[in-house]
């Protein structure tokens, strides 16, 4: 079933009240769409950070990304600025995938990491706390957040043993 | 400095290109809005997640919040269902803050627990994979949640040690 | 050059704050996108506003829309119900083109009718009165409205004189 | 009853499948929050168009609004300019309404005035075609849209006969 299938199935699930929850199949079309991309944008002022990103999606074996340079600040003057960043880079270069990196929400609300897909649905996410209280740097805390994205839908670094 | 003065701040250091990552002064600015909320309110079709919020806020302190029940269904069918219920609940009631969990975008994406203030600003949030990989019960990964959101932005539990 | 390429053009120029409007090859580029539309679809619970909307897009030598039946009551409980409306046809089908109508803002801030492209940006709207004050039948509003969107973007009646 | 109470009341029609369109106390409560604003701004660079929405403020009997000078190219890189400009401007003052004019959607679609409360819901709104459509002057066609914003929710300039 295609994505728009099964999230009109769960859209009628929640409007008829009988919705449980979400579905391994729903999970699975998540991780295919994933593992399919072939055309993934990080946008981000700085290359550092996509450098980060492709280090996890090299190890889940998913195609590495490509660098969307560009005035991301403006992105920031928002109430979800990670998730414009993300819509932002979809409207500026056909790609199927996107993954943005930015502040939550209010200045001091720490960062998310979202990844979204080419129609600009959000498939999943990961947060950390601000700067200022985790101490890591920026490339750890890139990376964690990419590694509990991918791993919170199901999927696994490939040579997991 | 109040958050509105806060955000202006952070706002023209992100347009002039100088920002550089959330402050102290911004991470206590939200602690002091979340401590001193008067009038907490949980949207929810029922009471249980409301209880598992509760027992969270009573350890850091933090007054206890409303059951709002609500149709909540009707979010799912949207992007950002998890912010989108939030929001919902400003639209039908005064509050300072609120307490929403759902999806965090499409279904499969898993939950998505977020705290906004008076205006539709988000201070925290705390994401739990699909309940059909974690395994953990409901009550338990709202636990974990609230206390991860609120743990994040620098809050303690009260008599911790 | 392309629908992305022109958007990116346009945000370098607002970040370089030497932006001076819309331009004529952005609004051709609109009409370009709108006329090549091969897969319309209408959201809506009943029939009668697809039949409204399809007698203008004929007159405009549009491609005539289909009707996504669903239950877009769901997407009254929001802050944007029309905008909602189109995103929620999007997540639900593949299209080039949604053409939704419900309300503006808040119940009794009157009605939108929004034109979105398959990445759910939108190309032009309408707006209309309270029906409690405009008077008209639905099907004149609906009209109306589908004829201004198109007319304020340039394009035309194709026997118009 | 408040906008809270009414907004509830509205929301639990729709789930229920039994709304029939906005009602006259709707319309009547955003006429009486518009007229009874005390603290009205208008995020802008320039003062211009403030003065032409002010003009208009004053024939209908409403507070004249204060300009908020700001960065507000930063939120031309969104997909819904006007509504971001609107809520930024929430962000960074207190204030009972926002009045804020921006483009519609994409670069090419067009303009929107949009009439906001203090919680970020939308009460009215204006759009005009691309101004190298029109061909009015910016004065002109803020004034035209404030008008019209005030107008669709039967607000009327107070010596009107």
């Amino acid at each position: 079933m295609t994505m728009e299938k099964l999230i009109k199935k769960a859209y009628v699930e929640s409007v008829e009240g009988r919705r449980q929850g979400d579905k391994i199949k729903e999970v699975k079309e998540i991780q295919k769409y994933i593992l399919n991309a072939k055309n993934i944008v990080v946008p981000n002022k700085t290359k550092e950070k996509v450098k980060a990103i492709n280090e996890v999606l090299e190890k889940f074996g998913i195609q590495k990304a490509k660098h969307l340079k560009f005035y991301t600040d403006a992105c920031d003057l928002n109430r979800t600025p990670a998730i414009s960043k993300a819509l932002m880079a979809l409207d500026i270069v056909d790609c199927d995938l996107v993954i943005a990196r930015g502040r939550l929400g209010v200045p001091g609300s720490g960062s998310m990491l979202v990844i979204m897909d080419s129609k600009g649905r959000i498939l999943s996410a990961a947060l950390s706390p601000p700067h200022i209280i985790h101490k890591k740097s920026v490339e750890k805390a890139v990376k964690d957040e990419m590694t509990t994205a991918l791993k919170r839908i199901g999927l696994n670094e490939k040579h997991e043993s």
